[in-house]
């Protein structure tokens, strides 16, 4: 454990350091390396190819090009082992973060122990320990494992235990989806970075620094769940443990152009996971999963609640898995929500949700515009609720190391006095009443032909990721955590400086619009992923994850 | 709409008139009978057989003695019309409520209007309108019905929607629940009284007095869904909608020796339904319902469920009716807790769990003692909740009309500043972490034999009702709302003096408890319904239905 003394920076860089140390030597790059990959503008396409060529062998370079299913598969049938699985997924782990800082916890010593017990099992059983047996998962650095530390991007939480200096939990919690994912044969080996107090659409903290966009190092990889984006956009993890409150699952995962899914608030257990203001439960953050494709997430979310997760967390509600199967006799509905009315998506946004309109339409589906209501209140109410504690939580953790804000939240994040209750009880009502005009309008579009919308397709973000500091909207993610809605994210395209022109007549439509709209540059934002939400209402995450599929591979096949 | 400079005893007298003017000629009591019905202890037994006999034919008598389903049954094979049906019921609640107050709204009319439509259309159809098609349903009057007022035993909301003075409204509003009682075919008829705040376990209120308990009229009949339990025991109802928070449905089924079930809150839909400080959501009411029998509990339960209420709810989780059969191969395991270690109950209580426990484990199932966790700091959370606004909202619906606290609230709710939101984000910590306390133990009760506790049987109240305004210790119901269980209340037996003795060796556990202990006295007591709560899992409620029926039919055979 560190002097107490010690400066917050000193703690920072010990742990950045041990951090570095915990990786092997002979997969470390050479300080040369590290400076060429500086300079490449897309790690995903550039750097990464070249270290994963030179530090993986043929059957690991096959492994990481692989999707989560596949490899679970690819254990079973003994076409490679555990063992093989997990080195593959550590060496390219160990390559990205050392290009684009994004571990807080390496412990690959732990995987690879893991593995080869994995590995023994079935050797000695001729049968695997459960669904995710052998499949590398990445955990967002809230997340509890035995013997690893839990800092959630606050240096003064380094060495204890969430903040709290008692060697006799320190290290000892396991976080009930640690367990969960566990019990299910899944071999855990890195924790990934996330901003500085959790609540902000990228990822920068005093400990690691910042992670990147992997397609674009101008760019934010979003967040906060932006190390697990970054990590499996760079092939050094097929499928990650994410949270999302405001957009933190969907929103890296849109912009590091992988996959994920937020489930309804209450569905996956949260129970002892570190979290900022854990008492405000009344919009509550959620558990979610990144991957690199869907069945990656149908698994992962299948498995899971195979442990039947509200036995051992009363949070959770008891519904076990229901397998979803479309009607392929009957069209689905889908609603395209193209603005919020408030800021409207840049160019490349708007392409994407077009493309994937017209692919849905053309597969003989129907189209409908998702002509909700005005969602200002709702974005009022949601965030109120994520300051009501004048940011008190935030401040009492900044202050154990006295490290500072980050400096995009110097200025916003200031602490100020609690609200009151019954301003929050007031508040709660107007929440309340937010989610049944939306549900009223839900159940309004059936007044055509009888057909409710199945799901509706919308933007993650207005722009195709983002400059670090210039997250302004956050409204597209939050108004579907005021929901509770259950959403899937695709990754669509990429915007093209060529096809993304700005419109110069554009008329913004307000101060906010106007600040966004300029923020859009075709040449920076160039080949930065452009990805959609498909959302479904409340406890919907089969539906979601099956309409998805569905849409997605109709999409694929048009543009093939 | 009353005069808005009317004194609040000229507005509460005049709808106590106009009550009684709704209750057509011939079914009024004459003065003689209700002074004669005044001087009766147990209205159940003598006063109701003798008006019934006056005022009802013979099938109609045949009817209200009759349960939910056979009703509905009856109906159904045209044993007899819905109009008969409700015509018997009407009667019955109108010679209820002229003996014993306990409705705060009469429609008889709309009610046999209904009747006559629902006739018709099975006359028409040959078939009926849905699974309630023909019964009586009677509601709590914080429910919605159209064309019907709401006053929630508030003075000031009387001519008024909810105290909002609005034409454009008033009695307009169709909560949820009522939709979805029509869209099964019910007949809504009465809405029946609750205490004043809703918040005491007993049921007076400054617009009709007090109900008394109906089998001991010196005793209460129990609340806050208290016009329920009353009007179902005296044969007005076999079926009613209530709301609990913190015992509200079970007290008065305990109390009044009727069944009821409780279910976790956001399986029933509370939309648009009256409510006290609707914006504290943490422990949040939920409706249940109580009635004659555990057969129509379940026939309610799984009616409103097929309606698919989330789908017009948001708030309500998708969980639909999960049809449960238990294994009769395998014993339950049970749990008994006789004491929360805080106050003991009663010997009358006493001596009903042991009454039923030897029926349980003569029946051949598992009995163990639930040895559960101190709820000490359970009872503080949830008490801490219910009272955080420092009772702000019954206030403001005091002041409406200037109407005094009732004489048992006049010290206790006087009003005081809210709680501030830090130390109620607080509480929320703490509460989460008893439920984990309290399912870490249900959990643990598999250690011996490998098999969980299925449900637990426990008092519902210390005592076998009360002296109204001596309602001391709510822990028993308080911690099931805070745990969020599910509950069935069942009737056991009666206070009986000869064998109820006082133990005058008892020595009391604390002030509380010799509080509670004093209040027992064998006399005032004997005949008092013994009632337990069988508890099961959050979201278990059928479970609970079908445990309950197998332990209450294992305990009639063993009474036989």
């Amino acid at each position: 454990m560190s002097g107490i003394n010690e400066s917050w920076e000193a703690k920072a860089a010990a742990k950045r350091a041990s951090i570095l140390a915990s990786i092997p030597q002979e997969w470390r790059l050479t300080k040369d390396e590290v400076e060429w990959a500086e300079q490449q503008r897309d790690l995903a396409k550039t750097a990464m190819p070249k270290f994963i060529d030179k530090l993986l062998d043929e059957t690991e370079k096959a492994i990481v090009n692989l999707d989560s299913v596949p490899i679970v598969e690819g254990i079973k049938s003994k076409k490679f082992t555990a063992v093989q699985v997990a080195k593959a997924f550590c060496k390219t782990a160990a390559i990205a973060h050392q290009i684009n800082p994004c571990l807080l916890e390496i412990f690959f010593d732990q995987a690879l122990d893991r593995a080869k017990e994995l590995d023994d099992y079935q050797e000695a059983n001729g049968t695997t320990t459960g669904p995710l047996h052998g499949l590398p998962v990445s955990l967002k650095d809230q997340f509890n494992v035995k013997g690893v530390e839990t800092c959630m991007a606050y240096v003064g939480w380094i060495g204890t235990q969430g903040g709290i200096d008692d060697p006799s939990k320190t290290f000892k919690i396991e976080s009930q989806i640690t367990k969960e994912l566990l019990t299910c044969g899944a071999v855990l080996y890195c924790k990934t970075s996330l901003p500085q107090t959790v609540y902000i659409g990228e990822t920068c903290n005093n400990i690691i620094g910042t992670t990147r966009n992997p397609h674009n190092k101008a760019l934010t990889c979003g967040g906060s769940s932006g190390g697990e984006g970054a990590l499996i956009a760079l092939h050094g993890s097929t499928i990650g443990v994410g949270t999302d409150i405001g957009g933190s699952v969907r929103i890296p995962a849109a912009f590091c152009g992988i996959f994920s899914l937020k489930p309804t608030p209450s569905r996956i257990s949260y129970k002892d996971a570190a979290n900022t203001a854990p008492g405000q439960t009344t919009y509550s953050s959620t558990v979610g999963f990144l991957g690199t494709s869907i069945d990656g997430l149908d698994l992962i979310f299948k498995s899971i609640l195979s442990t039947q997760p509200w036995l051992a967390d009363p949070a959770v509600v008891p519904i076990p898995y229901r397998p979803t199967t479309l009607d392929s006799s009957k069209p689905l509905k889908i609603g395209v929500y193209r603005t919020d009315g408030v800021v409207n998506p840049h160019p490349p946004i708007r392409r994407g949700l077009g493309l994937f309109a017209d692919a849905i339409k053309a597969a003989g589906h129907k189209v409908v515009e998702w002509n909700a209501p005005d969602p200002r209140q709702a974005y009022e109410v949601h965030e109120s609720f994520m300051v009501c504690d004048g940011l008190y939580d935030i401040h009492q953790q900044l202050a154990l190391s006295g490290e500072p804000l980050i400096p995009q939240l110097a200025e916003s994040f200031k602490q100020f006095s609690p609200r009151e209750l019954l301003d929050m009880h007031r508040l709660t009502l107007e929440g309340l009443a937010e989610e049944i005009k939306f549900n009223d309008y839900w159940n309004s579009t059936a007044h055509d032909d009888g057909q409710v919308v199945d799901a509706v397709i919308m933007p993650c973000a207005p722009s195709a990721s983002l400059v670090p500091g210039k997250y302004r909207h956050l409204g597209y993610t939050r108004l579907i955590n005021l929901l509770g809605y259950s959403a899937v994210v695709v990754p669509i395209t990429k915007a093209n400086k060529a096809i993304d022109v700005v419109d110069q007549d554009y008329e913004p439509l307000n101060e906010e619009d106007r600040l966004v709209w300029e923020d859009y540059d075709p040449e920076l934002f160039d080949g930065a992923p452009v990805a959609l939400q498909i959302v479904c209402r409340k406890f919907e995450e089969e539906k979601a994850l099956a309409v998805a599929k569905e849409l997605y591979s109709a999409f694929l096949k048009r543009m093939n």
